[in-house]
C-alpha cells in the first residue's frame, strides 16, 4: 500500500480543512507546517519515507505563504541528495478569490517538485463551465495542475464552499489511484 | 494624445466583444488578427506607431491561440531592432472557465512584452471576493496582471457576462490613464 | 514494453536533432509537426496509442512556436474525451540563449499536459554549476522541469553543443525508465 | 528627481553585491530584508515614499527566499489600501545555475507587483548568444523580464562574474531612465 503524506501550512484554518479532506480521501497522513515554518525531525522522516507528497498552502500575495516557503527552503537538505527522487507529487491552494494568482502558487509547487525530481499528478478533473454551472459543482473553479479552492474573504472555516470539499475529495481519490499504480510498479 | 492599439485574435466572437469594450473605453484603435494568424502591412505600421499595445487572445489549451502565437512569432521582426521598446503593454484573455489556466496566457503576454522591452501595466483593480460577491461585480474573476473574462462554454457572444464588460471598461480606463501619463513624459 | 512518442516542431533543424537524440535514447517513435502545424491522421492515432508523449518545440518569442501551438490547439479533440488521461508526459525546448524564457515554454508544455490529465516527469538531473563547470557538462543549462538546450544563434544544426546532446541522452533515459515503471503498473 | 528603492534579501552576500551594483547605477536607496524576513518601520516608510521599487532575492528551491516572501506577505498591509499603486517595479535574482528556475522567481516578483498595481519594467537588454558570446558579456544569461545573475555554487561574493556586474549596471541605468520618465509625468 502506498504511503501518501499531505504537508501543508494554514494561516487561519481554511487550508487546513481542505488538507484534511484531501488526506481523508487519499488515505494520507497529515503534517502541518507550524506558524514559524518549521517541521519536527520525525515529520521530516515521515516525508522521507513517503511514496507521494501532496503540498498545500494558502495563496498569499501571489504564491505560497512564507511559512510554506521556509519549509521548501529547508527541503534543500533532501534536495542535495535527491532523497525525494521518484516520489509522486501533487499540490493544492486556497485563497479568497476566483483567480487571485492561485495558478502562480501551483506553478511554484510544481517547480519545487521538479527540483526534487518528483513525478507530478494534477486534478484529472474536467471543469464545470456551462451556463448551468454552479459554484458547488466539482471543479467549478476549473483547475488542472492542482487543486484550487476559493473561500470568500470574510468566510470562517465553518463557512467554506461545499463544492470545494467535493472537489478536494475527488482530488484525493485521484492521488490515491495514481499513487497506488505508481507504487505497485516500483 | 496617446495612441493605444488593441491587437487581438478571437475564435468565436467572444474575445472580440471584450476587445471592442476595452478599445472603446481606452480610446484605442482595434486590429484583428485574422483566422490564419496574419496582419496586413498597414496594421504592422499602426503597431509600430503606437504608444501602447494591448494584446488579447482567448485561452485555448492553456495559453494564447495559435493564431495569436503566429502574430507573436512574426513580431520577431520588430524584436530584432527593438522597435517596440518603451511602448506600454497590457493584456487580456477570455475563456469558458473561472480559472482554466488564464493566468498562463497573461504570463505569456507579459513575457512577450518583456522580450520587446515594453513596460507592463495590469488591471489596477481589487477583486470582489467577499461572501456578498456576485459574478457581475467588477473583477469578480480576480485578476491583477491583466484582464480575465469568463464566458460559459455554451454561451453565444450575445450571452456574455455583464460584469465582464464592466471589468473590461475599467481595464480600458486604467490603460488610458497610464498611457496618458507615460506619453506626456516621453 | 512502453510506447513512447516524441512529437515536436523544429523550425531550422536544431530542435529536430535534439528530438532525435531524446527519441533514440528513450526508444521512442518520432513525429514531426509540419511547417503548417499539422499532423497526419495516423500520427494522431500513434499519439492516442502511446503510453508516454514527449513534447518538443523551439522557444520563439517566449514560448512554443505557433506550429506547435496549432498542434496543441488541435489536441482539444483528444482533450474533450480526456483520451490522453494517465499518459506520461515530458517536454524539451531549444533556443539560442542561456535563458531566453525557455522556462516559459516548459511551463506551457506542463500546463498542456495537465489539461490532458497526464502525469509529468522532468529531467531528474542535478545541475553542473560549480566554478569548474563547463558548457559541455550534463545539465550545465540547469533545468529540472524538462530539457533545455541552448544553441548559439549563428550555429547550424551541425554546430550544436556536445553537452546538450549528452543531456538529451540522459533525459531520454530518464523518460524510458519512468515510462517502463509507469506502464508495468497499469 | 525620482526616488528609487532597492529592497532585497541576501543569504550569503552574493545577492547583496548585485543589489549594491543596481542601486549605485540607478541612484537608488538600499534596504536589506533581515535574516528573519523583517524590515524596520522607517524602512516601510521609505518604501511608501518611493517612486520605484526594485525587488531582489536569491532563487532558493525555485523561487524567492522565505525571508523575501515574509516581506512580501507583510506588504499585504500596503496592498489592502493599494498604497503602492502606480509605483514603478522591477526585479532581480541570483543563483548558482544558468537557469535553475530563476524565471520562476522573476515571474513571482512580477506577480507581486501586479497585486500592488505597480507598473513593471524589465531589463531592456538584448541577449548575447552568438557563437562568439562570452560569459562576461552583458546579458549573456539572456533575461528580459528582470535581471538574472549566475554565481557558481562554490564562488564566494568576491569571486562573482564580472559580466554579471556589467549587466546589473546596465539594468540599474534602465530603471533610472524609465523611473525619471515616469515620475516627470506624474
Amino acid at each position: 500500500m502506498s504511503k501518501i503524506v499531505v504537508v501543508y501550512h494554514s494561516g487561519y484554518g481554511h487550508t487546513q480543512r481542505i488538507a484534511q479532506t484531501v488526506a481523508e480521501s487519499a488515505g494520507a497522513q497529515l503534517i502541518a507546517i507550524d506558524a514559524e515554518g518549521n517541521l519536527k525531525d520525525e515529520e521530516w522522516a515521515t516525508l522521507a519515507a513517503a511514496d507521494a507528497i501532496v503540498f498545500g498552502s494558502p495563496t498569499y500575495m501571489g504564491t505560497v505563504s512564507w511559512q510554506f516557503k521556509k519549509f521548501a527552503d529547508a527541503s534543500s537538505k533532501a534536495w542535495f541528495g535527491q532523497a525525494w527522487k521518484d516520489k509522486l507529487a501533487a499540490g493544492f491552494t486556497n485563497s479568497a478569490s476566483m483567480n487571485g494568482d492561485k495558478l502562480s502558487t501551483l506553478h511554484y509547487l510544481f517547480t519545487l517538485s521538479q527540483q526534487h525530481s518528483m513525478v507530478w499528478v494534477g486534478t484529472g478533473l474536467m471543469p464545470s463551465n456551462s451556463k448551468a454551472a454552479k459554484r458547488d459543482d466539482v471543479n467549478y473553479v476549473a483547475s488542472f495542475s492542482g487543486l484550487m479552492t476559493t473561500t470568500p474573504s470574510d468566510a470562517s472555516p465553518d463557512e467554506m464552499i461545499a463544492g470545494d470539499f467535493a472537489t478536494a475529495k475527488a482530488f484525493g481519490e485521484r492521488i490515491k489511484a495514481v499513487a497506488a499504480r505508481w507504487v505497485r510498479s516500483a
